[in-house]
């Protein structure tokens, strides 16, 4: 299946993150130095592991967006070097968690921690990591960040818990999917952008709205790798093809699949889910019934209104080289070739 | 076998938890009123798991530290009931994943979380616990509060590692073995009672006063629960003799015998230790090398070493039933029967 590729800017260049990596990229460089200095232990295994996941191709598009919403808001200051890590290790911890929780082998093309090391050592230095991004923010000293990533990290866990929930149930309805994606990815996407604003000591009209971009960027990102999941190869995404479908995992793709269908469709999407049958034969059923209800290109379509919903909570803020990175970044999450 | 009671009061009443139990009751009441109402979210499971661990039947041991410690030194506040309902919640975390790092069945007597949710589950609620602690601590909104329990919690994940990495390791020192446990368990212990002085607004010697005794109460409770499972039954203690043994962990007991045992009997502790041979007929032979050895009670006395340096920590304080408590909590942790 090939998508078409419908960016928001109209035609030309495709966009891309380049102007988002340039922007931050000597900021960057700080935020890079404090993640591995931090991540050191006198327990070898912690920054061995550790390192495998953070060293291990991450776009850090969490970090970047606190260093160019920091940007953003005229920050003149240092706090958003180490507040930006703080935001990479909780992110790294729910990482190692989540590939625990789905006995995942590969992530990013190579292998995952909890292949290497073990299911035991994955939750440990999570858990070790998850203390230190506090351990970094109580050194910060800033309260308000400490109660905005708190509670972003106690929603990612809730959202977490509300997705095995949901797991292998068809009945989850979009509203209470885009609900779980909110929580388990939005939120930190979110707290990553609001917390520039708090440093930067901008008013609560400006913390929203960064909040919102993040947000609504987070989702966006989120259902174009749910769209993905039916389309990639491992060569270029890192993850097999269908790896959600075989997992059970109700995404957007198969909540619209399964609403649009008749009852020969939701039979079959039942099956699939529950694992009674979700084979290779099967999952070539699947992609056929995505492609007759239009799911996948639909789930793009919501997508690209969240894109431009981020897009659009910038509207407040002053031209220049920081909004037009922040703007191309939402046009790329949902446009990203697959 | 059965080890002699060494209360270190000399003879009489043998020491119990009750004082302690009774001054802290009124307190405690708030406390699980904390418990209970910030456990709860919109996610079922999340409050059905953690409440089966919490009214589990545990002692609740670091939060009456927390409040005896904050009667000790004066306190007239309310802040002790929510952070000492954020230390339960943080030791309900770590246990969550204890279990899971382990494959535990049982704990106290009872079908561990993830024998009945799975893993995941178990996981993710620790993660939940965990993040809902630090939001408790910010909505507390001391520093200095939240600066020793998110250091407390780093040093706890990198001693749980620590303990990974040794485990299976008859090389394992016990220097190296009493720093896995300063970590993983007296830690938190520590900072449970050291927080009840930053409440209280004491010195910083009356904060390392209660650090210290908190910590070496920590440390001989372990090696207490390291010899209890070298003689324990599952009817009385929740736990199965030889568990210990069988997960090839290396604690004092096994580290004394290896020790003070000649070429045969460190062999025959390497391929236990390694899961060679750790059956019942070896569990029977490691039994009859600790009696030997005299390692279980020589644990034994280590642990009353550091009770006794727990109750001398306490010396600089007032008199009274606090003082009183806490220190027949120090002589019950050495003097439970097994």
């Amino acid at each position: 299946m090939i998508a078409t590729v419908h960016p928001l800017r109209g035609p030309g260049r495709a966009p891309s993150l380049d102007p988002l990596l340039s922007l931050v990229a000597a900021d960057m460089n700080k935020v890079n130095g404090v993640i591995l200095t931090r991540m050191e232990s006198h327990v070898p295994l912690i920054p061995e592991l550790a390192g495998h996941l953070i060293a291990g191709g991450g776009k850090r598009m969490r970090p970047m967006l606190t260093l160019a919403c920091a940007r953003l808001v005229g920050y003149q200051g240092t706090r958003h070097h180490l507040l930006a890590a703080t935001v990479e290790f909780i992110h790294t911890a729910t990482l190692l968690h989540d590939d625990v929780v789905d006995s995942s082998s590969t992530r990013r093309g190579r292998r995952t921690a909890n292949t290497i090391w073990g299911n035991s050592a994955s939750v440990l230095v999570g858990d070790f990591l998850f203390s230190r991004a506090f351990e970094l923010m109580v050194e910060d000293g800033g309260l308000r960040v400490l109660k905005i990533l708190s509670r972003a990290s106690a929603i990612i866990a809730e959202g977490e818990v509300a997705q095995l929930t949901a797991q292998r149930r068809i009945d989850t309805g979009e509203e209470r999917y885009l609900a779980i994606i909110d929580a388990k990815t939005a939120a930190l996407f979110a707290a990553a952008c609001r917390i520039a604003a708090v440093v930067a000591e901008r008013d609560e009209a400006e913390e929203e709205a960064l909040d919102a971009y993040g947000r609504n960027l987070g989702i966006a990102f989120q259902l174009v790798d749910d769209a993905i999941d039916y389309a990639s190869d491992r060569g270029t995404m890192g993850k097999d093809a269908g790896d959600d479908f075989r997992d059970g995992k109700v995404t957007l793709p198969v909540i619209l699949a399964h609403a649009r269908g008749d009852e020969a469709d939701r039979a079959f999407w039942r099956e699939a889910i529950t694992g009674v049958r979700n084979d290779e034969g099967a999952l070539v059923q699947a992609m056929g019934l995505l492609e007759r209800t239009g799911a996948v290109d639909d789930t793009l379509a919501r997508a690209r209104h969240y894109g431009r919903r981020a897009i659009d909570a910038l509207g407040r803020f002053p031209d220049g080289r920081a909004k037009a990175a922040l703007i191309e970044a939402a046009e790329f999450a949902t446009s990203r070739a697959y």
